[in-house]
């Protein structure tokens, strides 16, 4: 595993926990903190794999559980994996399923062997258990694989809550224990809502197990922001400081850098994409939808600030237009915009970890993007 | 005008009456015969700029009517023109929205002096002229502009046909009298429909007008091959040799080869995109469904010929799971495929012209293309 995947971490900051990190994968070196663009079926949506290199991305997240279902592990496996089926050659994190079972799916049948629903897209029936579903991300052959685990909503009882973290841990195990490419690490997925003790439970356990990285699950599900910034720090106190910590789903841009602060190191979310294509871009000044009449003849850029490709040869005007008339490119413009500002923050924020000025950022988040968040 | 736009045959086949030429205009030189990717909304479907320059297009075609009512002339304007508005600083062909009003507008009332009708986006009404939709084009700012005609269905009864190419050349009169941009080509449109009789008239008509380029109208409107290949032999005898000739609507493989092997230089045609939205895609063996049952396994290009971005990096399983994923990379890998089918098809022509084996090209498309046409 040491020859396949490795964490190192190059930087701290002096003011918050938040690191520098640099992990090596068999697709290519990651510098953490970092942001994975969602691929969900094996595609970034709007974007092709050659627009992502442009952007700097290193990284991006796919499912398990949609592939499995369309377009079946099969086909992905005879094109040399989702690599090669894709054609994006650096490196893919593959999350397992858990949360896709438990909010897409249908019909469930939870037990602690696995979970039995009906797909999300033809009603057919599935069993997925622990060990079928690393065998699934081991075809899929994905650098990062996610260990199967119980997603839980937000409200839940501290009882349904705890029924959840169990089954996690003891699919942690299962996981762990079928799981052996060598060339594919495995991370486990700290389950527990918003209650300390579970989270300490969860945390504990697969912290004995000695996972290469840990996913904090569950979160952004609807709690509180201080809620979820609590359980950030708990972590913090309980992971391994020489693991990668990833922030499962949370990608707004104060979400971010808060838990950045807190040691956090990895991010993937479904927004920055999915509301560009609605027509919702991130700028230097917060969000802003082009859709709005007064944009009508405005021939600034999307965000005067930004120096990626759409800022530098279209404006709002022409965004608007593309976006009224239906055509693809808008949705094509407003997600580079917007993929490119998370990277870009990403950036920053390795940056000024480095260069002490984290905090700066922070503050400076918190004032364009403070009214957004909760 | 001759110093912003300009035309020289370069060579002639010596089969066929095929010529390759050198058309220079104020957005730089295209060689002919030439495809134009169809850009109606200010965008080519699903392609961003850049792309299609890498594709090595050199000149796209808008359109007039589609613009006037959306995103409307005055901040196309203000923006510098539509090469600004979109970002495309390589020459662009407007239509004037003739064969537009004539079939998506509604109500519409056509006198002499103009035509009144109901936008298909908002049921406003407008009314153009000759001379207002010539301001238009000014507006715009494309490096060819299309005078205003009368475009005919078919079939239409000789009496109606003759009505509207009689209003086609009173109208191509008037827009020539109050075309002023020096830096703008205007061409002129013949119609006639399939009668030999109006497409003489209409031709003699024009030429006596000496516009810089003549655009053939009102065919691939649903009339037989024979009829359309009898018109193009006629306006072959009629129009000037040293003048390029553009069928208007015509992009299907074999009957572009056809019609360059009848003395055009220039086509346009939705087909190559649209169909690319639907899965079907042009290869050296003839139209592919990409959606077909049979290609969920097969792991080779689109066509295996083809050398073009997407043919080298993706395989026909993996768009067809695209598609069936209702993905945006569907459309936009299968439509850079036909783009590039077509304007390799017309590069090829012109290389085959000069080297003298262009009834190859001619044989080769009949038989691979052949069964589709009619």
């Amino acid at each position: 595993m040491k020859d396949f995947f490795n964490y190192e971490v190059i930087a701290e900051c002096p003011h918050t926990r938040a690191r520098v990190a640099r992990m090596s994968t068999p697709h290519g070196i990651i510098e953490t903190p970092c942001f994975m663009p969602v691929g969900t079926q094996a595609t970034v949506k709007a974007m092709a794999p050659f627009e992502l290199e442009m952007l700097g991305a290193r990284i991006i997240l796919s499912n398990a559980y949609h592939l499995y279902l369309r377009p079946g592990v099969d086909i992905i496996e005879k094109a040399g994996g989702l690599h090669g089926f894709m054609g994006w050659d650096r490196a893919i994190l593959t999350d397992s399923g858990g949360f896709q079972v438990f909010s897409l799916a249908s019909l469930r049948n939870v037990s602690d062997d696995g979970v039995e629903f009906q797909s999300h897209l033809d009603g057919s029936r599935h069993f997925l258990t622990p060990a079928s579903v690393m065998a699934v991300e081991e075809s899929l052959g994905s650098d990062i694989a996610m260990c199967f685990d119980e997603c839980t909503s937000y409200p839940i009882s501290e009882e349904d809550a705890r029924r959840a973290t169990l089954r996690t841990i003891r699919w942690a195990m299962l996981c762990k224990q079928s799981h052996s490419r060598p060339d594919q690490a495995l991370f486990g997925i700290i389950q527990g809502s918003v209650f300390p003790e579970l989270r300490r439970l969860c945390g504990e356990a697969l912290v004995d197990m000695d996972f290469p990285g840990y996913g904090i699950g569950g979160l952004a599900v609807g709690e509180p922001k201080r809620m979820m910034y609590d359980v950030l720090e708990l972590m913090d106190q309980l992971l391994p400081r020489s693991k990668p910590r990833y922030l499962m789903g949370v990608g707004h841009p104060l979400d971010m850098v808060e838990a950045i602060a807190l040691g956090v190191d990895m991010f993937d979310c479904v927004l920055p994409t999915r509301n560009a294509r609605n027509g919702s871009v991130l700028t230097s000044r917060g969000m802003l939808n082009v859709r709005r009449q007064e944009l009508k003849d405005d021939l600034s850029p999307l965000d005067p600030k930004c120096n990626c490709y759409v800022c530098k040869n279209f404006s709002r005007a022409y965004i608007r237009h593309l976006h009224k008339a239906g055509e693809i490119l808008a949705s094509r413009l407003c997600t580079w915009h917007n993929l490119h500002f998370m990277l870009e923050l990403a950036r920053e924020a390795r940056r000024t970890i480095v260069d002490g000025s984290f905090p700066r950022l922070l503050e400076y988040c918190r004032k364009v993007f403070g009214d957004e968040t909760d």
